[in-house]
């Protein structure tokens, strides 16, 4: 599982107010418990500055890659905010993210074309957000013919194909998860990115629907994902729906996540 | 879910020693908590008792629908024991159960031949356990033909592909939820029993893996379980299973199970 650590956000308050005041030091601790988590890539996403937006995703860029290894994900609709990001930034990146939107598509592709970054690319047109399994897959499959055609690997592609609210329609956990293993048979070597927590807006025990949501996902073929690392019940979950779907050769990684006090019944 | 309550057991310490002491209080007083807590079939078993065991199954069989009325799982590979239970019994019975073992094949099938029993069809030969999703597939495809060839209906048929531990093989997990999803697909209507803890065997923190095993079994289609329906975690996992899965119109089991305190993150 591609685990993307999705707490250096903007959006966040005291990662908002940390860069503003270019408070480093909390925006490293943050990125190190990510990585220790076990998080892959560390996302940055500085969006909420509008006109400073470039400074800062490459603010972030440097302070993260100043305490870990670990390559950022570079979260931007914003090419000239990747461009700034990318001009620091070590190792291979992800960028988060693409997707069918006209204006979106257009300034992004330039951006990744014959690269070998790894590609967030959202189900998401200007036809607005699909609700089924096969408005899904009308969509991967022009960002997976325009992301080819343009020299991006399909094992650099990351597909979300963005859940919504359960709570709002019965079938749209079903639709989201049929997609997962649609494209997975569709595409080989495609992978996957998401956030999940959406599937439990308006619903009580939202963690433990999320949990559970994953658990099915993972079954599915869903091997990314942008959350919190720092939640053990969801690292716990995904280490034993992974060995649970047959990717865990001799239960090593649930064993680890077990003795890290990940697994509690 | 078709849940079937296992612990009217005489395995279980407790149960076998009611049995034998003919104490009907205890048995009701199991029923009664089974019942409540959402069993649509209460399973009853005297397997341990030879010589005995047509007499206590009747007698369990009386003594649990004296207070429930739901029907029993009347579980035993004797058709003596089964024949003693049904001549008491009210309502439908499922009978648990049948396989291709040819003893249990020939002894069973002139029981459940031309009825509308539920029946219990495990995926187990003379041949042994089956290990992959196709060994599996193949003997349900005989227990399908040979028990429809015998007029039992198609949706009066659950198979149990049977579970096996993890812990010995990778591939077990992924084998056996394959095999729920390729018989959904293969034959439309028929359903599915099955005891999943044997996943877990051998590994850390059984329950946790059973309930997100069940997670995954359910979004490929798995419909029934034999269970301790007191088990709340996994109560709550299989009603936010199924909801995710788009069995719960509008979420109403879902919040029906969390104001029942099943849904704890």
């Amino acid at each position: 599982m591609i685990i993307v650590g999705e707490l250096i956000n903007a959006s966040r308050k005291a990662v908002g107010a940390a860069i503003e005041k270019q408070d480093a030091d909390y925006v490293k601790s943050v990125a190190v418990d990510e990585d220790k988590a076990g998080a892959h890539y560390i996302d940055v996403n500085a969006g909420i500055f509008v006109g400073q937006e470039a400074d800062y995703l490459k603010w972030l860029t440097t302070v993260v890659q100043s305490v870990t290894e670990k390559p950022c994900a570079l979260d931007s609709p914003d090419p000239k905010a990747i461009e700034a990001a990318l001009s620091v930034h070590k190792g291979t990146p992800m960028i988060n993210s693409i997707s069918m939107e006209k204006d979106r598509w257009d300034k992004l592709l330039p951006v990744v074309a014959g690269t070998d970054f790894k590609v967030v690319a959202l189900c998401m047109s200007d036809g607005g957000m699909p609700t089924t399994c096969a408005d899904r897959l009308a969509i991967a499959d022009k960002l997976v013919e325009g992301l080819t055609a343009k020299k991006v690997d399909i094992t650099n592609i990351y597909i979300d194909p963005l859940v919504q609210p359960l709570g709002t329609n019965d079938s749209f956990g079903l639709e989201f998860i049929n997609t997962v293993a649609a494209l997975k048979e569709r595409y080989p070597g495609v992978h996957f990115m998401c956030g999940l927590s959406n599937i439990s807006y308006g619903l009580p025990e939202r963690k433990f629907l999320n949990r559970i949501f994953m658990a099915q996902a993972i079954y599915a073929g869903l091997d990314g994902a942008i959350m919190n690392p720092l939640d053990k019940p969801m690292m716990g979950t995904i280490a034993a729906a992974e060995a649970l779907a047959g990717r865990d050769r001799s239960c090593v990684k649930y064993l680890k996540a077990f003795r890290a006090g990940l697994v509690v019944s």
